[in-house]
């Protein structure tokens, strides 16, 4: 955090002029609480992950107009002296509470509720729903792969195909749904993740022969490396690999071709060789789908890039930010539930906290989403999902990036089998508003 | 770029292990060149267009291993210290060439050349993909729908749905390519870019009324301001705005429902009112497909928020940067192509200049890729496309954001009429390697 610089003004400009109409008509000082919410799951997905909350509280200790953002929004026009002046001193003193980093949603759960002045809550809009938009789309695809991969370790590596800073959110959310490593030094710096890579065809190429490069990279790394052997002819590579390493070989990374068919010839090969205990690490466009694909090859584990930084198919989570509840003229007075009507994006109105309703067996049957935070349902097993990470403008709810990883673990352990189906068309259990299910 | 830190850790880890061995070996010593080119284009597409030339120049500056960088690589094992301490003296010294920013490229193009010590150039290979990946694909996506608009100004309005720091370069990209403004606040900041938006949905609930509501806009910011008129009723909404702000109404955003329709029944309401220069700006899911619908509806200006900033179905370039050249254990010997052969994954070997060759009408007619740098075809009319953007380790090659913008009016304007296609196939250029077309 310490070399980050302020987080204001990645904001869009209409939370400022709505601060200065709400500035002029006096509403900007009205208690309001602001919800966010997914209308519906991407296509074929069977729940979402929460993911970017620690990223969301280390940018709102950072959302503060420092000079150079106020100079900026002064020269930028439209903004007149109360704004920027207000904005000069804000700081948020509300309250937030959210769903735990790691924690499966479903559409209509309340996974960020922010309270405050409708000033102070409104311009966080924007920010939030970037952190949570971006590492929550990462998360949930994420999530799908580690389940496909059944126990064996995927390393992250899609650094490449995303934005430089998105990498690392990406690093940071796939580790928390249980990837093992990353590629991305900046996640293991900031975040501890563990990081992970040997080598490219860059490294064979610029040597005159592989057996060159490999002679090179046992020197520097070890025999316990992984051997990249599918820059020329795989067999030969992995007979070089193991003439040169022996048995003590830790591994080779196959990135082309039938992973699954070449992963069983290179796994009966390393064998033959005397190298059983070399692992085989499988890289290249690989997917959720192609994962579980792979179940009955030989791999011993996954290398993931594109389809983990790009979401698989759904590159953002659509999460929205709708003020749900505000007060009247009397910020003291009772908050009056609010909601637009525009046709095809219907928000509803109120308050609301978010349950997971489980079976005697602990299975998860319905996620409810109520207008009381008290027991929603004597006599049934309910889980209440909201934490409190901020309290009067305090974080409050800051954790160990191992604690979302171990969330996520429960979490998903709990939802029905169904969520282990890579085609399931359907959130796997259904949303209610106002009632539990009757098990 | 003075409140940046350094880039040096949005880098793989096989990086610094390839270092690791190159320095071994010796190899880290070899003269070598590196191409970032695509091998084919997103589905559908028929042109792609180069972004983050600009981005990718500051992050070289920026990438020293400071002192926080070397104790977190000291810490987290497996570098040896003369890896470290060469990593610790790190500076570019090579030459970098590169299409200019903003223009169009095609299957192959080599759209960035680096040239310098095998070690000094893979490790910029994370960093320079990560930039030119996410932004060439914004771009390229905002291209076609600045087509689609046909003149008409689009704002850029993605930010919440994407990485917060994504979102700052998706603002710069899209500008290159022709978006009139964005709502990112740190990318007018930081680039300059014009900055637009007025209110959301919020602000309308959070008053008592619609009216008190736009009453408070019209008194912040004028009655030059757009106004929201889909929270409750268009009709009446529309009514309310030009009763308050009389004909001198800036304009109306519809957010929701068949745009083309209501824009059509708001045109008709608004010049019935008097107000025929308020303009009508339409916003919700538009992609360029939505966009070139709208041609014939009476809409003044667009906002497109999720579909810029995932790329409208295409959220990376897909962009490899492959070792093509190298010296051998003389780093002043000549320079020897090199490619892999792993299956479904070719590379062609070899440094390679781009020209647009162009017929006498100033058409674009193919993409050459050619050995040498030299006139490639004397007589015929083409274009040289590579730029010197750093010579002997300092930057050479910055220009302003608006030189990318016109080189981006100027590439697309001299390519066929297919490329205004938005369902085209293919390139609407062939890439050429080794010979000019006859025209």
């Amino acid at each position: 955090m310490t070399d980050e610089p302020s987080s204001a003004l990645l904001t869009d400009r209409y939370e400022l002029t709505m601060l200065q109409g709400a500035l002029r008509s006096g509403a900007a000082h009205r208690r309001a609480v602001f919800e966010m919410f997914a209308r519906r799951l991407p296509e074929n997905r069977g729940y979402g992950v929460v993911a970017g909350t620690g990223r969301f509280l280390d940018a709102l200790e950072r959302f503060r107009f420092d000079t150079g953002a106020l100079d900026y929004l002064a020269d930028s026009g439209g903004l007149d002296d109360a704004t920027l002046s207000w904005l000069a001193d804000y700081r948020f003193t509300g309250d937030v509470w959210g769903y735990g980093e790691g924690e499966a949603y479903f559409p209509g759960s309340p996974i960020l509720v922010v309270e405050g002045t409708f000033a102070e809550s409104v311009l966080l809009e924007t920010v939030a729903l970037s952190i949570y938009n971006h590492d929550s789309a990462i998360a949930s695809a994420a999530s799908r792969m580690t389940l496909a991969a059944g126990g064996r370790p995927i390393i992250e590596m899609g650094s490449r195909r995303t934005h430089e800073m998105s990498a690392v959110a990406a690093a940071r959310a796939a580790y928390i749904t249980g990837f093992a490593s990353t590629s991305n030094l900046e996640a293991g710096r900031r975040y501890g993740v563990p990081t992970a890579g040997t080598s490219a065809h860059a490294f064979v190429l610029v040597h005159d022969s592989e057996r060159a490069a490999f002679e090179a990279q046992l020197a520097a790394l070890g025999a316990g490396t992984t051997l990249l052997v599918d820059t020329y002819d795989v067999d030969e590579a992995v007979r070089t690999a193991v003439e040169l390493a022996g048995p003590e070989l830790g591994g080779v990374r196959i990135d082309s071709g039938d992973l699954g068919d070449i992963a069983a010839r290179v796994r009966r090969q390393l064998d033959g060789l005397g190298a059983s205990a070399a692992r085989i690490v499988v890289t290249g466009d690989l997917d959720e789908h192609a994962i579980q694909a792979l179940a009955i090859a030989p791999v011993d584990g996954y290398g993931v890039g594109t389809a983990l930084v790009t979401g698989s198919g759904a590159p953002t989570a659509s999460l929205v930010y709708k003020l749900v509840a505000r007060s009247g003229e009397d910020a003291g007075g009772p908050l009056l539930p609010v909601a637009k009507r525009s046709v095809g994006k219907p928000s509803r109105g109120g308050r609301k906290w978010g349950f997971r309703q489980l079976d005697a067996a602990g299975t998860a049957v319905a996620e409810l989403v109520l207008e009381r935070g008290d027991d929603p349902a004597p006599g049934e097993r309910v889980r209440p999902l909201l934490r409190h990470l901020v309290a009067g403008g305090e974080v409050v709810g800051r954790e160990p990036l191992d604690e979302a990883r171990e969330r996520h673990a429960r979490s998903v352990a709990e939802l029905p089998e169904t969520a282990r189906r890579m085609t399931r068309g359907e959130p796997v259990i259904p949303t209610r508003f106002g009632q539990p299910v009757q098990v």
